[in-house]
């Protein structure tokens, strides 16, 4: 599970992570103010830091004293073209709805194709 | 970790499910065909299966004696969609790289604001 795909997935699979990254896209935040609306330790959410910085997900700057984090959209990028291959069957599950839709407002669904 | 999306991110947070998800994407398979390329037992395959049904990403036939898999869209559209919500950073970030790349094009990239 060490490729980078595996650990962005992974990395996703938590919903205090995913909090944590809608958090950083408003902007960066130091690890008390990404604490500050969890009902966990420091400790706790550093170890979720760690995995989202093992996973390219967030950096932490090396220079301000406070090493604010920062999100990095580019594992998502991949996440994402690795999901958009299979965006055609949801989009058709979708057109076969549309299609059954039609069907009713045009009348007696038993009657149509 | 027990929401669905998180389900679902666990679950493709693994090579070999991702490339089952594959097969699938191209028709309907049973165990032993999706086993096919793979150096596993089939008990591995089965377990990987069994994480993938357990996140809606696959379900089985109950009727045909063999029992084939079938691709569900739908978790894969609901981790999109929170995906989703991140596009603007990869995208902002490729605006500035044309940025660049066109200021590099125009001549001196120092010249430039």
């Amino acid at each position: 599970m060490s490729d980078l795909l595996s650990l962005t997935f992974a990395a996703l699979a938590d919903p205090t992570r995913r909090a944590i990254l809608a958090r950083l896209s408003n902007g960066d935040a130091t690890v008390n103010e990404i604490a500050a609306p969890f009902d966990m330790s420091l400790p706790a959410v550093s170890k979720h830091l760690k995995v989202l910085e093992a996973a390219g997900l967030i950096t932490r700057s090396r220079t301000a004293q406070w090493r604010p984090c920062h999100l990095e959209a580019g594992p998502l990028k991949d996440a994402d073209g690795w999901i958009s291959a299979y965006r055609r069957f949801w989009e058709a599950s979708f057109d076969r709805l549309d299609d059954y839709l039609r069907q009713l407002q045009a009348g007696d669904p038993e009657k149509t194709n």
